[in-house]
């Protein structure tokens, strides 16, 4: 038995659905998005990934300007026999003294009345302007809390990557609070409801080399300043999870405990993803994982792309449906589209249970 | 002219002055002392290193059962030709599904009156008893607070290292109160004194394979959950700082601003020391940086041991001699020994100005 149902719509938004933020650049993906109900509308916040169109006898590469005066993205465009270039590899180059990146992220808006068809702003909604964002804004997720919705997302910058927290109320003003993990950080999802009188996130410090990279907690009085720090679970020894693990969109509250859906990074750098549940007042205590991945790359859309054999989420709103609950799972597809899959979240939790 | 000065007793403490913890072990270090003052005596508390006694035909690893009847340090005895045995390199071992590290180090208390003449007590004073220091306890920082000495030391794991935090009143009775920084992260010093209603510590983020190791500065309401993170210095492009830098004991306000004394990694894994002045009110300001080390391995005792060429620092105090400051810098030489340099502070400000 399928537990998840893809949407026939799939993939939801590609990349020539965005219009490209700047001049000169173009997308090359709109996916991993982050996933809330707002004022009736379903919002995603997509990662959208830029280039720069490409032109015969150069090498063009995106990026932002970051001083005192603002934050202004703009193209490094370079004679490809220019002395002072150096093609580190085709994720990069180096030039006068600076690294800069082939591809960078935004964070872009994208409404939908039905969850399905969705209307993608034309500006991104974050962006580059902080020194630890410098090379790229990346893969939110969004904690509804009182009337204010907590944006996590990962800032990329030449001290590498970690989270940055951000605030807005309406998703057309937002305020940024700055860096909450400090490198190697990411994949934090904040829970939206307290335990015990603390906030709690998941998070996944980078311990590659070390050991692998695994699931964390950590506990807030605050959301700004965090501790309490616990690793709860590490990746298995299968072939889904041979590489890392890391949390997905912020858990649901369900009668059995918090449900979660993470991603495993296993042989063959392939994503695929499955289920946990924790006790509802301690959720460093977990009660239950899956035992085989809920949803592996298998349509073409999660097989073929940017980076095949991905599918990631960091997105996913609940909706009440017939008396029952369902489970609206959006993820990236092989690092280029958004998609959805729909799950009953009663089976969610008997898979999280081990059950089915 | 040196502005500091090497102890004529240096090394002011050895392997053979300590006693093993453990009936089986040996002591290989006993270095990177924190240090404080403390009811007339000074404090230190050394990592000391321990591997197993060899035996011929065996081999023989440190390690510690821990489970929730308690921590037991205790000795696995492997026969050389066991088939389930495997080498991995000289740091450590993979035996019947679990790793082993070739020596493990705890925290042990030395007292003195004089400052240089230490008596070494004969149990560990924190030694490991929770999952995220299974591998050991290393190279702790005491910040005296009121009447609190909090101690800030790395946990090493299977999960990688991490900084735990500790509390004593009377270095008798210490409790832990867990991971405050996530793995990959060490050299957590925290300031002695609060900064517009924050405390501020030192930490340093391991970014290795994406950027280099720098000193970072978080801040805190309650010295257990931190954030507000920020990279204060990267290191120089220079033979001294090109692997990494971390920071050192609890940094010094002067008259001038805060003074640090940080380490340096630099060409062919050498060691070495430098100061930093950072604003007085905003610590995440940096006033001032030493052009040149303030110290460097140079006697045979800081050029030769068990890893040559490192002086390392965790431990500083504050002596009034003659109506002026001195420093006494405790370092730990070659991951072997303890010693002890004494500078001027003005001369230390003047060098952190860059002026010396």
């Amino acid at each position: 038995m399928d537990i998840v149902t893809r949407h026939p719509s799939n993939p939801l938004i590609r990349p020539s659905d965005v219009k490209p933020s700047t001049e000169g650049y173009q997308v090359l993906g709109s996916f991993n998005p982050a996933a809330v109900e707002f004022d009736g509308d379903i919002i995603l916040l997509l990662r959208v990934a830029e280039s720069c169109v490409p032109e015969d006898g150069y090498v063009s590469v995106p990026y932002y300007r970051i001083d005192d005066s603002g934050s202004f993205a703009d193209v490094l465009r370079v004679r490809e026999d220019d002395p002072d270039l150096v093609l580190k590899d085709t994720r990069g180059i180096f030039y006068r003294g600076a690294d800069y990146l082939s591809t960078l992220s935004h964070i872009r808006l994208a409404r939908s009345h039905d969850g399905v068809q969705f209307r993608v702003e034309e500006k991104p909604f974050l962006f580059p302007t902080l020194e630890s964002e410098a090379f790229g804004v990346e893969d939110a997720r969004i904690s509804h809390i009182g009337d204010e919705y907590w944006i996590t997302y990962t800032g990329v910058s030449r001290d590498g990557f970690c989270t940055m927290l951000a605030l807005t109320r309406d998703f057309v003003h937002v305020e940024k609070k700055g860096i909450i993990f400090s490198p190697m950080n990411k994949d934090v999802a904040i829970f939206e409801r307290q335990c015990g009188g603390s906030w709690y996130c998941f998070h996944r410090p980078n311990n590659d080399g070390f050991g692998r990279p695994s699931i964390w907690i950590a506990r807030s009085h605050d959301l700004i300043h965090w501790g309490e720090h616990s690793c709860i679970i590490r990746p298995q020894n299968n072939r889904h999870e041979s590489l890392k693990i890391g949390g997905g969109a912020p858990p649901v509250l369900t009668d059995e405990g918090w449900l979660a859906i993470y991603h495993g990074k296993g042989d063959n750098q392939r994503y695929s993803l499955n289920t946990l549940l924790l006790d509802p007042e301690h959720p460093e205590q977990v009660i239950g994982r899956g035992k085989a991945p809920l949803l592996e790359p298998e349509e073409p859309y999660e097989t073929d792309g940017f980076f095949g054999n991905v599918v990631f989420t960091n997105g996913m709103i609940i909706r009440e449906v017939n008396g029952g609950k369902e489970a609206w799972i959006y993820y990236g597809a092989s690092d280029e589209t958004s998609c959805l899959a729909v799950a009953d979240m009663d089976n969610l939790v008997r898979h999280a249970r081990g059950r089915i």
